[in-house]
């Protein structure tokens, strides 16, 4: 096996995926070749693809291959809410897992003025553009309860709060089935200051 | 997000590799987009490629694009001694490991009637010409000690005898650092039965 075999790069290729370590890249490698050479011609045409053609929605920027991803364009969805998100899997998580039916903005990542991630690199002109010229009743900020994240979010609350439009944060605490001496510090005192009467 | 999108195509494709399920292809899916498309565009362009090109190499049988693989081709190996292991993987296993210099030759199995390998699936007419042929002193068995696996053994060891040509099988038994307590018991049979002089 010279270096340059195809064999060689193909794993090599696929130490690109989160995770793959060279052992592990050599497994997949293996298997594809010799059990699912099908399943590997289609993920290389899709990934192919997908890798030009995917790129942000130009409402809410998460990922689509259309201008206007399927859920902005979908009219059936609720207008007056918008959720506001970090990451595109989030929109997935969210979509999965809930019943809501409004709409969704993805920042892509939370102010760090140091790494030079300001409000234009989160798309908050887009964001203030949408709260003026859309009817929106309610924005819900799905942001990580991090330092970073509590700017952001105090940033688009400010933004929001100049459009009338009322801002709710998602809750943070103790998650379902959470065992109290396992999880983390920081959690539980999160749990602690968002206490509510019951 | 339809049903349809690329991103779900390609979140969907992802699930090939083995051991990824829904989650983990969304993941790579979201990290190949975000932040490696151009590993991923590469992954893409050798992964078609491998799964046209690349086939099984015409004397050992392993993976190779060429008619003949790297090694059998490499004029500095020593054709005295064919060491012969059930998978492609293992080859590589080997190269990587030990300081093995001879040559190889892979069955692709195990003899295993019942699901219809016999001896041409494992191309062991192929290796009868080599055993003719070519001037092999020793056959390095390296097949799993399996109860098919000791049929292939034996197998080949009867065709490399007529041939007149030494038979030995690599050392199995409790592996280096091995916990006695930990290690399975098939195993540690194994190294009882095979225990030798001090």
């Amino acid at each position: 096996m010279g270096e340059r075999s195809l064999l060689n790069q193909l794993i090599e290729a696929l130490r690109c995926l989160p995770g793959v370590g060279p052992k592990s890249a050599r497994r997949i490698a293996f298997h594809l070749l010799e059990r699912d050479r099908e399943g590997g011609a289609r993920l290389a045409r899709v990934m192919a693809e997908a890798m030009v053609a995917i790129r942000r929605c130009s409402r809410c920027r998460t990922l689509t291959e259309h201008e206007v991803c399927a859920l902005c364009a979908n009219p059936n969805r609720d207008g007056s809410l918008l959720c506001i998100v970090e990451q595109p899997s989030e929109v997935v998580a969210i979509e999965q897992a809930t019943d809501y039916r409004g709409r969704y903005f993805v920042l892509g990542g939370r102010l760090s003025p140091l790494d030079g991630i300001g409000p234009d690199e989160l798309g908050l002109d887009v964001l203030e553009a949408r709260l003026r010229d859309e009817s929106i009743a309610e924005v819900i900020l799905a942001i990580s309860p991090t330092v970073e994240g509590g700017a952001t979010a105090q940033f688009i609350a400010d933004r929001a709060a100049r459009h009338g439009v009322r801002v709710t944060r998602i809750a943070h605490g103790v998650p379902l089935g959470g065992e109290l001496e396992y999880v983390d510090g920081g959690t539980l005192a999160l749990a602690f200051s968002g206490r509510h009467a019951l």
